[in-house]
């Protein structure tokens, strides 16, 4: 049977994959360094709950059925389940769920693969990851977890070889308020088209809200608003100088002078009020958030989220929360597609332990055991071959060090394949320096 | 809707997930250390490729379909797709694929989750995780992998809360071998006979093997074959009292005793040669491995594998290798479940960052941007409530300390919740003693 790949089922080189591990070591101890613990939920939910929560994912859901039954006719009490498509409904799920045995304000972060059955592109895939946190609370939650999440994403970005990420942030309820008072009705709707800014530009968009039945000069505000951007809190005075006033407008200015207050204090240069982020809020009720790979804005956004009011409700008891998602296969597809990032080595191996002849074997076992004890990831030599064929098997997989039982007067040496230099060394006590311990991951230059 | 887990689709509240990560974070390092770098497959593999590959497991795939192509008619041209129920076939698949860019002896571990929608009982899921590594090359494959393979499974053993794990090991050979010196030329059908010793003992199976056409003194020689279990050599003297010849035996008398030879070395207590191992000897072609868990030994094994001619071909190059996975799920869930381990803490967070007024949050932000730069995970209260709340939102999820800003005289103070012992602390200098930076899995005695 002819093996081909499968279109948007993306799969790795082991040299690739450790620079997957290290975006997701990274963004997991970020995680857990801000307090928030992993859970892992399965694969799959009855279908019913994944219909009608995705907007456009909806349709590309995967619906999964044993084979088994498929043939012997299914039992109808069985619910039909799909793949999940994201992590937000079944963490939704999860919480109504288990609420009984979870502690609230409850923060977690979850790492998975989500499934989606969209027509593969670029930096688009059917099988990816996501890496997203969220806090949700019962019945309200505290603003102050809305300025939170932009440092946890903050350190993230900053820990990982990406270049500059700017966190775009906005408050639904500036765009509100602001609406509200130029007399704009339909917020959703003028959001919509405002959301169109980047890719049809100013006038384009300024004709459809006219079509839409704003007047010129609501639309000129619309677009004044939109164009404010600024690192600091100066977007406020600017916000100010467009002459609106409204109570709604009012409580946005002051959450998001709070959150890029708190970025400027913990995570200076990474935050950005930008007033025309549109996207999401929609649904979201506070805060939202995206991101800009600086010299790559064409690609979009790999993190976003925001505050919804309602994560999920059991009729009684409704959950409002505020989360954030990183994109991590798009986002290494781009960059590892491009050429951005590789990897020092394909192996975790730090030493390859030399082999004279099969007699010893076990001599160079017990070397690999003693270094291994320290924490040193080895490997043995797979066949006493002579010495350069086995320096080149380490060359060929960029394993940096060689070790050669008993080639010195007091014992054994090690190599530094790289530099040639050969030293004696003892495996109860050599330390490689501490950048040859893991496989160090290169962001080339653009 | 209403809320109901799904049978056989295992999910953890976030103390128990801490233990999981725990188990998949000692079993990666010590893949690691042993120079097997990870590689992971897509979730599903086109059906044709799965059907005839797993045995029981074929009747019980997964098959995924989009949802839309259901209503709108598959096209023709798409492979019906599949979940894989193990990470052998994908890895067969994946050395065919990539077998141009990968270097032989090729290495490689693997930790994902697989499914299987047979009947779920106790410690067997429909979703779990499984965690391989194998070693396979081009042609042939060199003897010592095989004893390499049970020293990294004994050192992911040694450094689990699990309690004695021990690893049994045979060899193909020394059954073929002896029964072929005894007369008996049906391997296989006599392999299966002994294999159902554990279950119904000696006598029985004794019975089955003379209604299987072997004579009641080969059946004798077959039972004291498999009664044979040492940790040691002595194995070999003790099958050669037996007085059957064969070179096949000698080879795999050969073979095991190097296999356990290297153990003894390595990874003292940790292996036996136990004759009796029969399971998976229809399929591998070499040495054969177990384990069981000492007090437990009617859980079966979690862990097994072995020596294959064939992991794949392509019609031109066979891949010989050899393997073991250790059923993670399983294990975890029969330890959990029976209250034999737990987690000290919920959550990653060894601080609470107490907040005095949300008019100084800021500065309780602050207290924990520095603890974090040290890698101390922290959270920061959620509320400014009575300080005796706020130990108690602490004390709720295990989180051992807690932080005062501006408490003491000279600045912060940090409480021990667990003493009550409280003290200066200076957030750019203070750290907890190392086993409270993470959360301890602790085994409960059986």
């Amino acid at each position: 049977m002819k093996i081909t790949p499968i279109s948007g089922f993306p799969e790795y080189l082991p040299a690739q994959r450790i620079i997957e591990q290290h975006f997701l070591d990274v963004i997991r101890q970020t995680f857990e360094l801000h307090g928030f613990p992993s859970i892992e939920t399965r694969a799959v939910e009855p279908v019913d709950r994944l219909v009608g929560k995705g907007g456009d994912a909806d349709k590309e859901i995967y619906g999964v059925t044993r084979l088994a039954d498929r043939s012997e006719g299914r039992s109808d009490s069985d619910a039909e389940l799909g793949l999940h498509f994201d992590l937000t409904v079944p963490f939704a799920r999860y919480v109504l769920e288990n609420a009984g045995h979870l502690a609230f304000p409850f923060r977690r972060h979850q790492i998975q693969k989500v499934w989606r059955g969209e027509r593969p592109q670029e930096g688009r895939y059917r099988e990816f990851t996501q890496a997203d946190i969220d806090v949700v609370d019962v019945g309200e939650l505290a603003p102050h977890f809305e300025a939170e999440m932009p440092l946890v994403i903050a350190e993230v970005f900053r820990k990982l070889p990406v270049g500059q990420m700017v966190i775009q942030v906005n408050n639904r309820k500036i765009p509100e308020g602001f609406y509200l008072g130029i007399g704009i009705e339909d917020v959703a709707g003028t959001l919509r088209i405002v959301d169109k800014l980047d890719k049809i530009g100013p006038a384009k968009v300024k004709d459809l809200l006219v079509e839409a039945g704003r007047s010129p000069e609501q639309a000129d505000q619309c677009l004044a608003l939109a164009a404010i951007r600024s690192e600091d809190l100066s977007f406020v005075d600017q916000v100010r100088a467009l002459g609106v006033e409204h109570p709604t407008l009012d409580e946005g200015l002051d959450a998001l002078a709070a959150v890029i207050q708190a970025g400027i204090d913990n995570a200076p240069g990474a935050l950005v009020a930008d007033l025309k982020i549109a996207r999401g809020l929609d649904y979201y009720t506070g805060t939202v958030y995206e991101t800009q790979l600086v010299g790559f804005e064409s690609w979009g956004s790999f993190c976003s989220g925001g505050r919804y009011d309602s994560l999920a409700s059991d009729g009684k008891t409704t959950y409002p929360g505020v989360g954030i998602s990183i994109g991590v296969s798009r986002l290494l597809g781009l960059l590892i597609g491009n050429g951005l990032l590789r990897s020092s080595r394909s192996t975790p191996a730090c030493v390859l332990v030399a082999v004279n002849d099969e007699e010893t074997r076990a001599g160079s076992t017990r070397v690999a055991t003693e270094l291994r004890a320290r924490g040193i990831p080895c490997e043995v030599a797979p066949k006493p071959a002579k010495f350069g064929k086995q320096i080149r098997y380490a060359e060929r997989r960029g394993i940096p060090y060689v070790w050669f039982p008993g080639a010195g007067e007091q014992g054994d040496q090690v190599k530094d394949i790289r530099s040639g230099d050969q030293v004696d060394a003892d495996p109860t006590a050599w330390e490689p320096p501490t950048q040859d311990l893991r496989p160090q991951i290169i962001r080339a230059e653009s």
